[in-house]
């Protein structure tokens, strides 16, 4: 049987789009998240058109194998892991950005090209693609939809989804369909290109996207602002969202401040329970004023410490500090990402429930996020030779996603379910819900060949 | 048969939420759309919790009846209007707003409260809910969250569904989901939030929803400019929305001005083509600058007359022509609103191909609309009296869609599918896609109780 699933696909593919090499398999077997289970898949086909996964899906559904669809393998939730004996379809092939339409404000991208690249094409247009997750460098534009993947810049200008104005998906039986289209509003018939935006490969393959682009927005402004307690960073982050609106605005906790600091000396507070990076991309006057706005949330909620520059490269010194967050994480020893997200409000309790947890289990948790959306990333570090203290960090990875659901809050906010979470899901979602989901896959994949074991 | 849906509903309904005195009925059977058919009601449902909701889809779920919902009746193309003989559910009496949580920036509202509830509610904790169709003031926020409803702030702040964090829905066999949650950001399953918003009451009725609260922004600056063609005006404002965020980008016809002029005059160019009004709201020497790149966009685009005011009451006499826009040609005769999408690169097309509609059909048809996001409302206006005219303005409305599909379109951007455009659903989104709607619809209704004949 699985000689025949290579045979009827090298009926109806080129020989180029088809790889069975072995080493070749196992490299791509996996994305970047610890511990999610990973298949050995029996090919790997890298298809360069529409036409050629429809081909996949219809060879896929007639001998009922499972497909997962993979972009740069940057994921950390194993939602791209393969499943053992699957066709894993790259759609690196498939890589263009399509078109660039200025005057409409729009791109038309495959699903296989690289957020970077997007960013150029619309940069030499005078635009700006938006969603900026922190993979944009090397992670693909499908992944990226597959997901729903976030970033720094939701907190004003929102998620990939926000950005996606219509697909192309080819279906379980291989059949195209298109959703919405190229205008911004648009209420025909069900919003199905919502459904296909962060369903991880389980509905359909993303072949095509039509994304919105932007005016690109003046240079940010920057503040930093140091606390002495974790209520007051919180208090702050909900201050702020009440009252301006800023471009950016991360939090990093002592844990993380100190992993930077011992790797990449930046004379930053070690001393501080919280680090706030705010950002305003207003502009001119009203940047300032904004600013202006933010430190003055800040005082109030007892920052130790305010600063704020206009300055481009001070700014983007201070940016580098968040960027080495979980760099900085890593050389401390092996870890475990989470990816939380609480109502902004219930951000101080997360973060004292993550302490507590760091206690209780004998392991350092270092957090840092996108606290503006209540988004936060909640890593464990520990010692990956010692199978006892692994263990320990794989249940205080799972204490943080019972201490978010505990507060109002999601198992993920931007990393996705994957195979890392499945378990979770049922906690959040509730026994009628978690139903109606498998309804809806029922519907669109009958077969359930599209990445089995994930999401759901 | 008829008589046992009366009966099986008082036995788990209470009294007073049952209605079956015919004028009630009659005065309930349809929304504000001309010429949506309606069909008479059996009864009325007034249900006051989310368990009457349950208990009324159980009853017809068991004797496959059809379930009509409703608002404030205020739709405009027939999606609430009664089919003959079903139970209609008005959730008026569910109307309150259940919860406003300043400092986690959301609410948690019941459907039949209006959205203008909501906005004062928000207000009061010094916080706003963007939404703002133009029946912000009666409609309901339960019929804006089954239409998707936009209106003048979707331009900078999105529409209905771009503020929903969660709803409660009521299936068609009376069990109650979840959906999403009280978080920004939440990729922990499907997006089923956004597949029920928009959906007209055909895959569930939502019983609740949270919704997000944004900082007031600072007080509006606005702009008035004027234009000899409608190609200056289309690319006047494919201009401003490259290189600014305006707060609201409006456009009005020659036929629409004139309208409003000879209603109440105010001193409005009638010569010229066109009459674009902007606003800025980033507030302060910011707000200036905005309005400054706006004029200079106009100017560009050859603008006869350009002026702006950071005064308030002047303002808001330039917003009032805007608002009279649809009235006032509402004075003229009957009317046949219609509601059409493009991508903003192609309104001068849009708004030429109307013009030549106009013509060829012998009716007079004034547009106006929100340029900024494509979404115009040439409105068809008649003598109601004589059904040859009558039959060209309804050629001439669905011309209208036809060449809104010809320009890469929609043939609704906000006001909904209904029972007015399923004729045209299949051209817009073509077979694959149509049928993938009928799969979604038969999975979550596979009775077909749930406001049958409506969108699909």
């Amino acid at each position: 049987m699985t000689v025949d699933v290579v045979r009827a696909l090298s009926e109806v593919l080129p020989a180029e789009s088809l790889v069975t090499d072995r080493d070749v398999l196992d490299a791509h077997r996996h994305d970047q998240a610890e511990w999610a289970p990973s298949g050995m898949p029996r090919v790997l086909v890298r298809p360069a058109s529409t036409e050629e996964v429809q081909a996949v899906l219809r060879v896929a559904s007639a001998l009922r194998v499972p497909v997962v669809a993979r972009g740069a393998g940057s994921g950390l939730s194993g939602g791209a892991n393969a499943s053992e004996g699957c066709i894993l379809v790259s759609l690196l092939r498939m890589n263009r950005v399509l078109e660039v339409d200025r005057r409409g404000m729009l791109a038309v991208v495959q699903p296989g090209a690289l957020n970077a690249a997007l960013k150029a094409a619309a940069a030499e247009q005078g635009l700006w693609y938006a969603p900026d997750p922190a993979s944009w460098e090397f992670s693909t534009l499908g992944g990226n939809l597959a997901t729903n993947a976030g970033g720094l810049c939701c907190v004003k200008y929102g998620v990939t989804g926000d950005a996606v104005l219509g697909l192309e998906v080819v279906l379980a039986d291989g059949s195209v369909v298109r959703t919405g289209g190229r205008t911004v509003k648009n209420v025909a018939g069900y919003d199905l290109t919502r459904l296909f935006v962060g369903s991880e490969g389980t509905l359909g393959i993303i072949t095509e996207a039509t994304l919105r682009l932007r005016p690109r927005p003046p240079r940010a402004t920057t503040l930093l602002a140091t606390f002495p307690t974790l209520v007051g960073a919180g208090t702050a982050v909900s201050d702020i969202m009440a009252t301006t609106r800023p471009s950016l605005l991360e939090l990093m906790d002592r844990t993380t401040v100190r992993a930077v600091e011992s790797w990449k000396p930046m004379g930053l507070d070690v001393q501080a329970a919280a680090l706030l990076l705010a950002r305003s991309d207003a502009g001119g006057a009203q940047g300032e004023e904004e600013l202006g706005l933010m430190a003055a949330a800040c005082e109030r909620s007892g920052a130790s410490f305010v600063m704020n520059t206009p300055d481009e490269a001070e700014g983007e010194l201070l940016m580098q500090a968040r960027r080495l967050a979980f760099p900085a994480l890593e050389q401390q020893g092996a870890t475990l990402l989470d990816d939380v997200g609480v109502p902004i409000s219930r951000i101080p309790e997360l973060l004292a429930a993550v302490e507590r947890i760091a206690d209780q289990r004998g392991v350092r948790i270092g957090t840092f996020g996108h606290a503006g959306d209540g988004n936060m990333h909640p890593t464990v570090v520990f010692d990956r030779k010692d199978p006892e203290v692994m263990a320990r960090a794989k249940e205080a990875f799972d204490d943080i996603l019972r201490a978010a659901l505990d507060l109002g809050g999601t198992i993920t906010g931007e990393h996705g379910v994957g195979s890392l979470k499945r378990a979770f899901l049922s906690a959040q979602l509730g026994p009628e819900t978690l139903r109606l989901h498998h309804t809806v896959k029922a519907a669109l994949d009958p077969g359930g060949i599209l990445n089995p074991g994930k999401l759901l």
